[in-house]
């Protein structure tokens, strides 16, 4: 059987596109997966080049309505700076197109949810990064916490970040920041092992007022540090840390506090080390490798292209998403006046159970997973 | 020369006396340094043996003033339930005594208040646990920080829980939590390094609502779990994560990380087990061993009694004591409203440059530090 | 039930003494083992002085036989230099003493074989140190060796080394060395768990000809670095390295590889810090923790004394010392000429199971554990 | 300008073929380097396909002389059993060609010599893997050595093994086992840090008689575990540790003592993770991550390549794998009869300082170092 290939235009052709989204897809096509790109888009002529030594010489144009209302496009893949987001990937579901685009989906929640509300009536499936629950070690952490192998869930922490980009000055002005930008996965990771968030309050900061970007001084005008703290269900708090800020750190990118043990992940969420369990009745720290020290943090890609050629959901949904955009918006203004505030917005959260596995019996009073 | 022995009254003969400071006492007076306990008292009369078996057949009493009022004790030791610590250490400096009170030293910012003003005019010192800026750890930690070793400070995470206690039902009720029993670790060891906080603001949790305690279930009426987010000068913001909800961790104390590298204290900051440092101009990670690993969390006590013989002021203080107790607090507080709050006390944080030496110069416009 | 204290008697009072063997005896005083130091001994004059410090103003001589030879001494503990070792645990055994003798327990085998011979006529018990195998930590170890926890075992590496003392110039001369004086653990601790020897070769050198040893230069006359190769029954294989050569490691002190997973002491194995644990039905490594992290390396003098009082064998034997001698002995010899050498003497080594328990049916064919 | 690429004819097109040397292959090319696979050759037909698939329709023959003699051919890739290593290299460099030739490079020392002698007459390279001198990390420890960061070298230890191959019953037959497949990482690595052997002895053994290979039972008839000792100039002895016997470590691949400091290598020298190094003069342990965690152990082909292209000599060198192979096989020699032996061969190590360094002068009476 022959698979016709998915048409992949490509909207953003910078950095995260000539790097690991090209790996993905040469990956994809080593591996047998029909796919192929057909167009490309990008606001800089000199980028047009970049394409061709890439996918050779398609159709490339500055407008982006040039790939989303294409014919000869299946999935448009939105890797632009972050405020063009939102306004690319609704035009392209309202052309019907699948749209995998980068975090986040968009900078304010009337266009998020809006993007949401089209991707239901759309053809097109909405796949908004981070990819963070396709990674095995994640999927292995999930189980491990929902057949009750720490216990009850009481309490976490979550970080990520580094020193932050020398280059794209819009990643320190607003839209951008390192919420947007990092703490991202730890929003997604968490909600994804914990559930729907109920509140949100933050502080966030900006440590250092100046940078050079690109060669050139500038005024930082976001934050370019956070702690967010989120209250799930159950009493369950969690920290979320993230920053422009670190130059390294030696600590685990998530820890999950349980009744009965503590999970935490290895590495970062974006590049998942492995992870280290405690549990109580074992009284040892158990320290599992990566099953997969090559998976990608692009691999969403691969995921809606599966999914499209084999007419499956895709685990990545848009409410979660938006969920998790809620949050970082709300932790903004909560950075701003300092009052909490309440969720409004709730998502299913994925299950990577085996086939008919339930969820631990004493976890089941657990309200957050009727 | 041959000196008095310095008399200690001990308020308060739980576990608390029965182990570390009794193995205090004992390492005080084995290393030849002057000191004898005088008087003790505890509300349960079975622990007059505990004490006898310790420290002879000297007076015992259920009622804390023939401890504070007594003409033969020079110290006060007080070791009872977090919210006896207050008026009972407001009598022993109203009685001209030396005061070491743990933690917290009061349990409402009134009480906390009138102690550090009574300190003012008498002449006894009061020392409020914890001690941790004694460790030798801290210290270098200090050192490093100021010495510019990562370059200008800029987010920091700090993190103390456990299971909590299985015995004594008041560590669960109004007045104890884990924020006031292990939080103000990391409250203090945060101040000390990075100096005097502007703003607060936490989220709290009850997250196991039921224990069973001294071998009685009983419904626990504080928090168990806390998120506490913390601004200090300079836009450094740092969050410090408490609760009876860790079974175990493989993480640092304290993260600090900086313009030029991060330092993270390993083990706990009751109990540290020394340091890891990255400078981006070495490009490797440093691990510094414990230079002390026996170092006691009671040290404040040897500190007080040297203070006393040597005639020195104690490099503990009690405004660091009242500051930290208004952060955790105030911290409770906007966990109940979710609003954040504004810090009103100050303190002048410890130095332990040796002598001559100065706060890094690339650090001086770093207004914390004048 | 009141016991008699059992008297000792020491001869030698260095630094092993003034230390490690003074700490170990206050402790057994605290815990209220029934145990006092009756009578010291050291061709040093100025020991006296050290002496009557620790233990009061007991008889002191420069005669060891005033020791040895006393009416009012249970137990000898011989912590003299090297080579005089072997005849002074002679003449206490001969006496019908106790003896407690540091390593090893003879330079030249003539004399440990005398020892061991007088042992069985003696009424006095003989325990050669080292007594690593009465940690908590090696005994965790035998049991998940021989319960079958890691498969049968196939080979093993053990390590123990640091720069060498900078006191005591016979640590640099014949009868010294490295191989006596740490090796000597490796050699106890994998015969051990692995049962005994059947032939043994090695390398040894000396890599720094010239040392200042006490503030004088001088030339060293024994090897400085040994590695020593043993076979074990069933063709197992292990190295032990050791030498004054080494300023620090970051490696296990004893590896064993087993058909079906890994074990590894942490640490030394004179003051274990927890161990490792690969299974390959767990797929993960498992980190235990050091059960007694203050676990003294001094030990078998209180189980000495415990064995005295109770009645009972030692573990430690004295067949097990001196078929580690005799491992090190001929390790010395194969260092010399090059010649691999068969192992003559035997021992019975001791069993950690608990009552009932029985080697792994996996591994009864395993002719080392009929 | 444009580079005519440089021919491969590959002999053995077997599990290393069809992986890592197909990836370096394509790497090269990915990397514009001009190279082309123009034969192969294996006594399986079967391979022909594999062939085909990796590098389209070229001539395939079961007879390595099919390659060797080809016109078409500039670089034989000998990746058969270790027994044919030695005469298809012999062949090929009588040929005038090139060649690369898999560990060991014969699995006899007159084969080997008489390699090494046409290599110095063929207008060929000899380049006798493993290439671990290649490695960035192994570079950075050369050098750390060289400038004397750990002082004088004292002694060292290596380790390399694992459970062994399920395929290829000739790894357990004579001219196989884990010395040849294995422990020639640590013998290659440490002669290339420490300088040539002086003498060598070793335990051999078979700790586990029979295997499933291929899946089917059979009797093993080479060593399957080996420690071998070695001495090198200045009194310096290391051993290396190797075995089909190993199921998992957490210990160095490589380490090396001196007198002011260690170094050791993490991962294993085929594929190293890093370095960590003590100085006594920082008191802190460095850890230094991998500059390269894609280094291919396979990295020989392309340095082969360049030094062709570039036409510059090798850094490894036909002499350097002659004195590896015959302490290895006089360690198995050693490992029968129980009796050290001489090296007789020498070879000049590496070198890898910048242009005008030179060793660190406190080295400089290092007599290997001249």
């Amino acid at each position: 059987m022959s698979q016709k290939p998915t048409r992949i235009g490509i909207v953003g052709c910078g950095s995260v596109m000539r790097g690991p989204y090209t790996r993905q897809i040469k990956l994809m096509q080593n591996k047998g997966i029909a796919v192929e790109v057909t167009r490309a888009c990008d606001v800089a002529p000199e980028a047009q080049q970049t394409v061709r030594e890439r996918f050779g010489d398609i159709p490339f144009s500055a407008d982006y309505r040039a790939v989303v209302e294409s014919d000869d496009v299946d999935v448009v893949l939105v890797l632009t700076a972050m405020p063009a987001h939102g306004p690319i990937a609704r035009a392209a579901l309202q052309a019907g197109k699948h749209v995998l685009v980068e975090k986040p989906m968009a900078v304010d929640l009337e266009t998020a949810a809006e993007l949401v509300e089209l991707s239901k009536r759309s053809r097109g499936y909405l796949l908004p990064a981070p990819h963070v629950v396709l990674s095995p070690t994640y999927q292995a952490i999930w189980k491990r916490i929902h057949r009750g192998d720490i216990g009850q869930v009481l309490q976490a922490r979550a970080l990520y970040g580094w020193n932050g980009p020398s280059w794209g000055q819009w990643f320190y002005q607003p839209g951008g920041g390192p919420l947007f930008d990092l703490g991202v996965y730890n929003v997604i990771s968490l909600t994804g092992l914990l559930g729907p968030a109920k509140r949100v309050t933050a502080m966030t900061a900006t440590a250092r007022p100046e940078r050079v970007v690109d060669g050139e001084p500038m005024r930082v005008e976001t934050e370019d540090s956070a702690h967010v703290l989120i209250e799930f269900d159950n009493s369950v708090l969690a920290v979320v840390t993230t920053g422009f800020t670190m130059q390294q750190y030696r600590c685990p990118a998530i820890e999950i506090y349980g009744s009965a043990g503590t999970i935490q992940m290895l590495g970062d969420d974006w590049d998942p080390e492995g992870y280290e369990l405690w549990q109580n009745e074992v009284g040892a720290w158990q320290l599992y490798g990566e099953t997969d020290p090559n998976w990608p943090w692009t691999d969403g890609l691969r995921h809606l292209i599966e999914c499209i050629q084999g007419d499956t959901r895709p685990i990545i949904t848009p409410e979660h998403g938006y969920h998790g955009l809620e949050i970082m918006i709300k932790a903004q203004e909560a950075g701003r006046d300092g009052q909490a505030r309440a969720i409004e917005s709730t998502f299913t959260p994925p299950s990577f159970f085996d086939e008919h596995e339930q969820l631990a019996k004493h976890l089941i009073h657990d309200r957050t997973n009727k």
